[in-house]
């Protein structure tokens, strides 16, 4: 495989040399027709308002080969070593479906990992069956009515925000829902207002750390466990209201301390879980594993659409390029993501980690510096709440941020009021075209203040609903647009050096600072 | 008064000759004690981390004094026409307190402005002690336990975070609470979730538009008042369980359909609205007016510091000026909000409001495009969730971003388990600690990817305990700021007509797109 810095292909030369397309006086019906990729899941990407015409595509093709990329995505889902800074395979595409086809086997840990997969996904399937059917009940014998997970990054914000986009949903179909709690930050407040007037009884609490030594998880666990205890509840045994998702060689997998362990692995990166036993237990547990199910078979479409050469039909491919073009020849350091959906409020959160942990990096993938921009800031709020919020800076502001917006036809409860001739869905839809074309073609106007320049970029995924399917394909999307990027700035995505040495600072102020002066200075002041 | 562009001041001139301090090799015990300015209500500033010294602040006096930045907030505060694009006076700060003596009286619509406020401050005591002692009730005889704002932008964002910010700290005083909950945006699966299992009878709704005109708000008050007639409730009034927040020449203001109006005016921007009875209605029935009047009291406090003429006692003034130099010098286009404190979750997301649509502008006061970056990018999450997910980024990415920390010794619940030999409130304060000087100091490593660089700098916001004054004082030092930087770069930060063509183009989508050919294209595939 040829690994080359983004700067030193022939492909990146060329397209910086390209002028951006101006969306502003161009931004015609059949543009925007035309500039359509099916994403997968009944999900669609359009890059009609974004500054690129023929020209910068053909260079996409050519980039995208200097750069490999698909062969890199094919080595990457059979098994090949992609994570080279901690020598592990890269799988959490496995945990949704086989995409080289079902013979396919990956070996690594003396077992079939497509096989180890499809059997955390039946027990988990099992498991949450029989919570949700009233078989595996409370150690008081009361049924199980909530979940509390209890995790940090990868396993929080990933889990968190799929399952209050998948709420409406399951309300609207009267699932039977087991409603879902999360506990993550070490900060004593969290536990203690989740806790506070929960019924324990009736709760199982899913503890989620896959090296099972994460000291906020721990500490949380040991919060919950303790004051389960200080409630001195007859008959009550803490240790069969919590469940593990860790790994098989962890501590926390042969605890007496959990009524079941379920199993994920060290190729499975934190902000790749969501797949996973991560995301699977407490959604399966909350909506059903049909639900589940679903949302995997959306995200196993998604990774097949990004598999296909051409970049015209690879919408994360496509919207991976586009994003260089933007960071690298036209120096915009953040991205803006902008779901019209209230379901979605937390997912821009859980992008933020997916981005931006997995390629804020200032070395290569072979440990060199790189000389050239990698990762964005990436930020965001529900529309139409931004609009009323940082949207001036967006429309006005002295720097230019893409956008990336989403939204969906229908709404997702499906209930609605018509006031002054149309239903709020319509509206909320109307917001979205307005702002696109808004932030694409501006306003002229004679007063300075309230002109508009116009070509402020922006793409849209769109799809009918939001739906088990869609949301998996979402997620998979920002995933593979993300691998790509990674490789096309030649990193190594699935690593996160950058979060050691605050790991290693904090124990040195837990024991007193050492010598270091600094360190000491602070804990005087904070003490 | 003298309006000058920032790069048209000798002072900045001089102060982008200066070389950045060198926080990583100087960071010193006595620098970190030295570097600290009181921001009022118990809350202190810091900004050891910061690359500034000596020179910087001697620059910092000249720049304050040619921008005559004390002279405009004086001028703000006495009632001039500060925000000139829309012709209004300024007014938020008279909403806690008159920061230049009792005697003194600003006139505007034919009332005092000082005694407006105050009288709207005692209708706010009165009511809100009426419905938590129960004499009003429900129209059907319920006593009220519980509030739904409905507001959008200003009317949301502040509110929202402040009554999440003080929860915990009521809880822990066992002060009786009535829950709130937010309806802001215009998909209607907002509002039918928060309606989902309300009890409409118990539940007082708070309406809150200045114009009595925004889309949004407008589309849930009847999208309300639908779901509740819906219901049809024996002897249920929808009038009876709705209030208005609105100015007194609003539509809502003598509308036949609210138990009673609070009123606000033209001098109030939205996101400088949380001291006024935009926030004051729902704390106030939230917790009681008393924990309303000390967050008051804390924000009138930090207006106090933000007088003083000296950059080193002032600590607004001297975080607006570090930034300044940050973004326009150093050309550090984003800035993240950390707060150490899972209370101020949504804190960020105000903050995100309250500086880019203040100072997000091309344009100076005299509607002149200026050639510098003004507001720059504002996102955040809490600490420690933010170290397990973006940090990554901040650590070892490609840009600096500026960082502000906010701290507390003590956590706001005052429950806490100790775990491995230290509290949890000692780990998150240890983490805390531990990233201020990991980012600023860096390590070496043989490793390229294991290194980190360091002078990546941040200021750190800290208090005892997150108590209503200290909130206050945070929320009105970020004001302030705020205020101070629009100064700097001669903007008016009190208007946002960046917000105004996604409005009209929103009506045209409504209306079938007209002529527009882009609108017509994104209507007939979103439909």
């Amino acid at each position: 495989m040829n690994y080359s810095n983004l700067n030193g292909t022939k492909a990146f030369k060329a397209l910086a040399k390209l002028t951006p397309f101006d969306v502003k006086s161009k931004l015609t019906a059949s543009r925007i027709s035309h500039a359509a990729i099916s994403a997968g899941g009944g999900l669609t990407y359009n890059y009609g308002a974004m500054p690129i015409d023929d020209s910068h595509i053909e260079t996409f093709v050519e980039l995208a080969q200097e750069q490999q990329l698909i062969e890199k995505y094919t080595a990457l889902i059979s098994g090949e070593i992609m994570n080279i800074g901690e020598q592990r395979l890269v799988l959490h595409h496995l945990t949704r479906g086989k995409l080289l086809g079902n013979h396919q086997l990956i070996y690594a840990d003396g077992e079939e990992k497509g096989a180890f997969y499809h059997e955390q996904l039946a027990r988990i399937e099992a498991f949450s069956a029989a919570v949700r059917n009233g078989k595996i009940k409370g150690s008081t014998g009361k049924n199980i009515t909530k979940v509390v997970q209890i995790g940090i990054g990868g396993s929080d914000l990933g889990p968190r925000a799929l399952y209050l986009a998948l709420k409406g949903y399951c309300v609207e179909l009267s699932t039977d829902i087991l409603e879902a709690r999360f506990i993550s930050n070490v900060d004593p407040d969290d536990p203690t207002e989740i806790l506070e007037d929960l019924d324990f009884e009736s709760t199982l609490f899913i503890i989620v750390s896959k090296s099972g030594t994460t000291q906020e998880t721990l500490t949380n666990q040991e919060f919950v466990i303790k004051a389960m205890n200080a409630k001195q509840i007859k008959g009550l045994v803490a240790a069969k209201h919590i469940v593990a998702v860790t790994s098989k060689t962890s501590p926390l997998a042969s605890s007496s301390n959990v009524l079941d362990a379920f199993f994920i692995d060290d190729y499975i990166g934190g902000r790749y879980s969501s797949t996973s036993a991560v995301g699977g237990v407490v959604l399966s547990l909350a909506y059903g594993f049909d639900i589940f199910k679903r949302f995997l078979a959306g995200a196993h479409d998604a990774d097949l659409h990004a598999l296909q050469p051409d970049v015209l039909n690879n919408a994360a491919m496509m919207d991976a390029l586009i994003g260089v073009y933007l960071r690298n020849v036209l120096h915009l350091p953040s991205t803006a993501v902008l779901p019209y959906s209230q379901a979605l409020s937390r997912f821009p959160a859980h992008l933020q980690q997916l981005d931006m942990e997995s390629n804020g990096k200032q070395v290569n993938r072979f440990g060199k510096p790189v000389d050239y921009g990698t990762g964005p800031v990436i930020f965001g709020e529900p529309g139409t709440n931004g609009q009323h919020s940082f949207y001036q800076l967006l429309h006005q502001g002295t720097d230019t941020i893409p956008l990336q917006f989403i939204g969906f036809i229908k709404s997702q409860r499906l209930n609605d009021v018509e006031t002054d001739g149309s239903t709020s869905q319509k509206k909320l839809v109307a917001n979205l075209i307005a702002q696109i074309v808004a932030f694409a073609c501006g306003r002229d106007h004679e007063n300075a203040n309230k002109r508009f320049l116009g070509n402020r970029y922006s793409s849209l995924l769109w799809a009918n609903r939001l739906e088990p399917e869609t949301l998996g394909a979402l997620l998979a999307h920002y995933e593979n647009k993300v691998m790509f990027q990674g490789f096309l700035w030649n990193l190594n995505s699935f690593d996160q050096e950058g979060v050691q040495l605050g790991k290693v600072l904090a124990n040195k102020v837990l024991a007193g600072g050492e010598s270091d002066e600094a360190l000491k200075a602070f804990i005087r002041m904070l003490s």
